[in-house]
């Protein structure tokens, strides 16, 4: 998948990216690379005979049942499993001596390949290269480094995965929220905002941030044809658009009998400038830090310097696990959609059961509503919050970013959270993933310190924390609006 | 281990470390760890049921004999092993749900209490926190983001890890270089640099970044001695030592019935001012990618926000691996120790192979000659490039960097490393390391363009590497001095 890239992408680089040194070795990595049998006295490699890790077994799911989810989880300890191994026996995968040894920041070639074959199947792109990250949140801190200067502004939803938007603060990025509805972000605002740049108060954007499927945290997935038309607006604005996705194998469309998946940006993108995030997060399991990055070519260059002279290439055992896992000897590539369509079916149910207990309990009161969501593992609760009798409208709220608020929505929200805490529930209340607009581009009637009425809840759990998670929350909302 | 630290240390971070923002969930969480049972709506944490991992099992060396090492080297597939194991079972010393889960950026408690431990029997800190690290080189990147500023200027040896110092020109430190001698960085030419200092160039240097044990490259060793001078001056010009240290556990005094090992400057550090590094790399595999960090407490606070806000916390895998080996059903302590005594000893006999092996190839040449590791992999070798025919002394050698050259010492260097080169040899040479010093700062008669006259060797590899490299290096030195 590599090769050249008609676009021009190094203007979008920072220049700490631009400024980094090749190191010096690597000049002679080259000139060895042409040398077949040479003697090596160069490195302080430590030798694998002295690595006193001789195998690794790593013991999951069986993939052989058509819904290997719900056997896995029904079935428990007696659930069939596969054993994956990897040794410096030439049958692995990624035989152990190598995978423990030091690599290179795109990872060991058998787990890139690994990663790879995934995007090819899942996006087919047009021109692009897959560099292994320690999941989604690096990858993403790393194109902040990548194409982030002190003083640029980033575009990202108007409610964001505050982790990241935050994460670039520190170096000097500035974030510009953009417009949503249940839809997700909405292509006119963000074009709007691009329209609308006055050069005169800094650089026009040139990165966006979005998360196409069950976004964090409003759930909302963008259509398809949203995602055409954002992609047209970042052709004309000239935007690298950073797709963070760790949702997208748990998309649940409204008809159970249609299985396909949205297509992604980096599947629409012909010029290069879309760089994507893929994790095993969601589906495998969080603590194993592991996902990839695809991009274009010139991008995947200054990746792996960065990560040469920062994190380095992700650990051994990771690497072996994702190759064994992907290999024939273990779930091969059918055997992982099988077991993530499998996943999607379980956590379709844990949405509809989320919402059906909802609707039982809470449906009834007209103090909240929630829609859908059509990927992910997120409900965004609207809490009619001007129905509380203390609700005020019209009013000076506060002074800092909470100036142009109207109203108390975000003291009453508080309180309600509060309230939650105090009952024994953990909810996520919206304010804490506002983004608060520059004023200057948000000129909308409703300013989102107006809007935090919502809640982040999560169906990731089992049924008996929803049950009694949505039962606490019955109890607080009636005791809160009854004040 | 931990608790309040006399030295305010905070004017040492950078301006970026210091504008990281609190994540707004990390309030959330605070109030919660208050509340015992609380139900949990909030966060996108795949429960544990349904990741596909049941079990891990590390087949790894028994470290029953006295000597492990020889055992297992000598013995190989037929060498005894120990299973380390970790499923969801409590007996396991990190079990896999909890290690596999999201977690924060010190790492599991589990693994950050073994990395304490080694800590703890190595060193005894006066009062210090460990933070799990994916290497020394995630380590050092960590510090230069936290205590670089762009324009700062960092001390480090005149030879050094370049990959290091290059990482943190992008960012915008200049390295300042530190005189060296056989013993390693100089205490008198560190303090003669920071006496001199005019702050009308710039602000005075914070930062030493140091290799106590088996420097890389020049493979010098600082002695006790050295080491309480250099904790001295850095206390009096309020230095802050990052002490990389992967080659502590790979000591060779020369009187080898003393198994002692030099104290580290951790050991001696009673104000906090020194962070240092130890890594897994070089005594069990490079691939595992982990490491800890030892700091205080201020230090240990913003080093866990940055590493939130970018890595986010070591794989599950490795931390997984680490605490069982560790525990009582793995090594533990005593077996570690035991490990790495063995391991000592097997490096110790390699570094006497290789130098048999060099004294009896090239020894009586006169064209090299170099001295004995006290510690680590390296042999640093010292080519008497003088005698070469077309040496050549007091011209003007080059423009840029090289224009202080006063000598053809770097242009035959790079011949001599091409001449091994294609004869199949891979030897570093000493240019690829040298830090070309501040002009302004560096006043010594011979600047270090004229220095470059040393070549790398590791003694890592096996017996026959050795002799086969050795016996490439002795023919290619008598074809290219008989010019
Ligand atoms: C939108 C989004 N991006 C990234 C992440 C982090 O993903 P990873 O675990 O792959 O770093 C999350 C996790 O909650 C998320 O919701
Ligand atoms: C001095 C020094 N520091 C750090 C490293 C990298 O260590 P790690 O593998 O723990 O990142 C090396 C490896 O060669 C080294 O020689």
């Amino acid at each position: 998948m590599s090769g050249t890239n008609p676009f021009d992408l190094s203007r979008h680089l920072s220049s700490e990216a631009k400024a980094r040194v090749a190191n010096p070795m690597k000049a002679i990595w080259k000139l060895i690379q042409q040398q077949p049998n040479v003697v090596m006295l160069a490195n302080g490699d430590p030798h694998f005979s002295l690595y006193p890790i001789r195998k690794v077994d790593f013991e999951v799911a069986s993939i052989e049942n058509q819904d290997p989810v719900k056997s896995w989880t029904a079935s428990r300890l007696s659930a069939r499993t596969l054993l994956l191994t990897s040794s410096s026996s030439n049958r692995s995968a990624l035989p152990l001596n190598l995978g423990l040894q030091y690599a290179n920041g795109a990872g060991r070639p058998e787990a890139q390949r690994a990663a790879a074959a995934l995007t090819q199947f899942y996006h087919a792109p047009p021109d692009h290269i897959t560099t292994l990250t320690l999941g989604n949140f690096d990858g993403i801190t790393k194109c902040l480094r990548l194409l982030g200067e002190p003083g640029d502004k980033f575009l990202a939803d108007e409610f964001a995965f505050r982790a990241v938007t935050n994460a670039g603060v520190p170096q000097g990025i500035e974030w510009i929220s953009v417009k949503m509805d249940g839809c997700g972000m909405i292509p006119e605002s963000l074009e709007e905002i691009l329209v609308r740049w006055d050069e005169g108060r800094g650089k026009r954007p040139h990165v966006l941030y979005v998360v196409p499927c069950g976004q964090n945290p409003t759930g909302s997935t963008l259509s398809l044809e949203r995602r055409r038309k954002i992609y047209e607006i970042a052709q004309l604005y000239d935007l690298v658009i950073i797709e963070d996705d760790p949702y997208y194998f748990l998309q649940y469309p409204s008809d159970p009998n249609d299985s396909s998946l949205v297509p992604s940006f980096l599947s629409l993108d012909t010029d290069g400038r879309v760089i994507r995030l893929d994790s095993l997060s969601k589906i495998l399991a969080p603590g194993l830090r592991l996902g990839w990055l695809t991009s274009s070519a010139a991008f995947h260059e200054h990746l792996i310097a960065l990560t040469d002279s920062s994190t380095q290439h992700p650990h051994g055992f990771g690497q072996v696990f994702l190759a064994e896992l992907l290999s024939e000897h273990g779930w091969g590539l059918a055997g992982f959609d099988r077991w993530v369509s499998s996943l999607r079916e379980e956590y379709r149910r844990r949405r509809d059961f989320f919402l059906e207990e909802f609707e039982r309990r809470i449906g009834g009161s007209g103090l909240v509503n929630a829609r859908a969501p059509e990927a992910g593992m997120f409900v965004w609760i609207r809490v009619n919050i001007e129905k509380h009798p203390r609700y005020q409208n019209g009013i000076n709220a506060g002074d800092g970013a909470a100036a142009r608020a109207r109203t108390n929505v975000a003291q009453l929200m508080q309180e309600l959270f509060m309230c939650c805490l105090d009952s024994g529930l953990v909810i996520v209340p919206a304010s804490v993933f506002a983004l608060s607009g520059d004023s200057v581009w948000d000129d909308s009637a409703v300013p989102i310190e107006d809007r935090v009425y919502f809640l982040r809840a999560t169906f990731a759990g089992t049924e008996e924390i929803m049950r009694k998670g949505l039962e606490i929350l019955a109890n607080v909302l009636q005791t809160f609006f009854a004040e």
